[in-house]
C-alpha cells in the first residue's frame, strides 16, 4: 500500500484505532459501520473516513469495515508485523509495571533484559526476565540488538543513560523519565510524562 | 488574567513549559529569552510567544521571561494553585510506582488512599499511604471528599470501577487502564495508554 505523508494527528489516533478493532475482534465482531465505530472512538464518523483514507481507506459502501482486515492492515502501518527487541532500564514500581503488561509482547515487543543499579534487584526475575547489573548495559548492547530502550529511572540520571543507550546503538527511547532528552537526530523518543497528563486533569477541573 | 478560549494543543504544551520552568527554577535561572527557551523546549520561539499570548503574554522585550513569574503564572492556569485530594484504585506496580513519586505531591495532588482487592495487599501502606480494601471504596467516596481518582486495575473492571467513582462523586479520572471510558458528561478523563504510545515508537521506526 503506497502511503502518502501523514500528518501526526492521524498517526496519533492509529493505535486508537487498533485497540478498539482488537477489542471488537475480542468480542467477535467481523464487520462495523463507520457510524458504530465513531460513536466508539468517539470521533465523528467523517473524521473515521478521512483518517483511514489516508491509507487507501478500508471500507465498503453499505457494509462498513471489516473489523479482522482493518485491524491487520492498520497494525501493518503501525509497524506491528515485526518483533521489537526491548529492555527496561530501571526495575522499580515502574519498570516492573511495564514488564508485566503481557499485551505488549502480544503486540510483538519482547522484553529481554531489564538493568537496575540496586543490588537487591539485580539477579530478580520478572516474567522470567532478569534484572542486570546496570554497569553492564554497555557491554550487553554489544552483544544484543536492541530495537526499543524503556527509561524508567529518576530524571537526574536519565540524559546520561539515554546517550549511553543511543551510542550503543537503540534507535528508540520510550522515556518515562520527567524530563525531556536531547538527543541526535534519528533517534526516536516517545515521552510519557505522568505529570503533564496530571496536570491537564487539574487544568480541565479547573476550568469545568 | 482573562483567558481567551484557548486551543487544546496549547493547553497540550502548558505542562511542558510548567516543568521545563521548574527545571530553570531549580538551577536558579532567573530568566531566559524566548530564544533560549524555544531552544530548550525544542518548539520555535515564535510558538513560545504565540503560545504565551493566549494568557495574555509574559515577556518584555528585550529582558525575555522571568521564570519564576512565568512559573507561577502558568501554575495558576493549570489550577496547581490549590490541593487535589486523590485516590488510586490497584496498588499494584503501576499504582505503587504513582503513589511513589514525590511530585506529584508538590504539584498540590495529594494521595489520600489506594484500593485493591488482594488480601496481601490490603492494609499495607505506601509512603504513609493505606492500601484500602476495594470493596470499601463506595462508603469511603461518602465520608471523603475525592478530587481524582487514577485507575490502575485490568481493563474488564475499570469501566464499572470508574462508573462506581462517578456515583461516589468523583469528577476527574486518571485512567491507565487500557481502554476508553465512557462516561457521563462533566466527567473528566485523561488517558495514559502505554500500548498506544508503546505503537507510535514502532510506527516511526518502521518510518525512519
Amino acid at each position: 500500500m503506497a502511503e502518502k505523508e501523514i500528518s501526526l494527528a492521524v498517526i496519533k489516533r492509529l493505535p486508537k484505532y487498533y485497540r478498539n478493532l482488537g477489542e471488537l475482534l475480542e468480542n467477535n465482531v467481523e464487520r462495523i459501520s463507520s457510524k458504530e465505530l465513531s460513536e466508539r472512538m468517539q470521533v465523528t464518523a467523517s473524521q473515521i473516513r478521512q483518517d483511514l483514507n489516508n491509507f487507501g481507506g478500508f471500507g465498503q459502501q453499505g457494509y462498513g469495515y471489516n473489523v479482522e482486515y482493518l485491524h491487520t492492515e492498520i497494525g501493518k502501518i503501525l509497524g506491528l508485523t515485526r518483533k521489537y527487541h526491548m529492555i527496561i532500564i530501571g526495575a522499580g514500581n515502574l519498570g516492573q509495571a511495564l514488564a508485566n503488561y503481557t499485551q505488549f509482547e502480544k503486540n510483538g515487543f519482547v522484553l529481554k533484559a531489564m538493568f537496575d543499579k540496586k543490588q537487591e534487584l539485580i539477579g530478580q526475575t520478572i516474567r522470567g526476565v532478569k534484572i542486570l547489573n546496570a554497569e553492564t548495559m554497555g557491554q550487553y548492547l554489544k552483544e544484543h540488538e536492541v530495537d526499543i530502550a524503556a527509561i524508567t529511572i529518576p530524571k537526574e540520571n536519565a540524559p546520561t543513560v539515554a546517550m549511553d543507550l543511543v551510542k550503543g546503538g537503540v534507535r528508540a527511547i520510550w522515556n518515562f523519565a520527567p524530563t525531556d532528552l536531547h538527543l541526535p537526530e534519528g533517534v526516536k523518543v516517545e515521552n510519557v510524562h505522568l505529570a503533564d497528563s496530571l496536570m491537564r486533569l487539574s487544568y480541565n477541573l479547573k476550568n469545568s
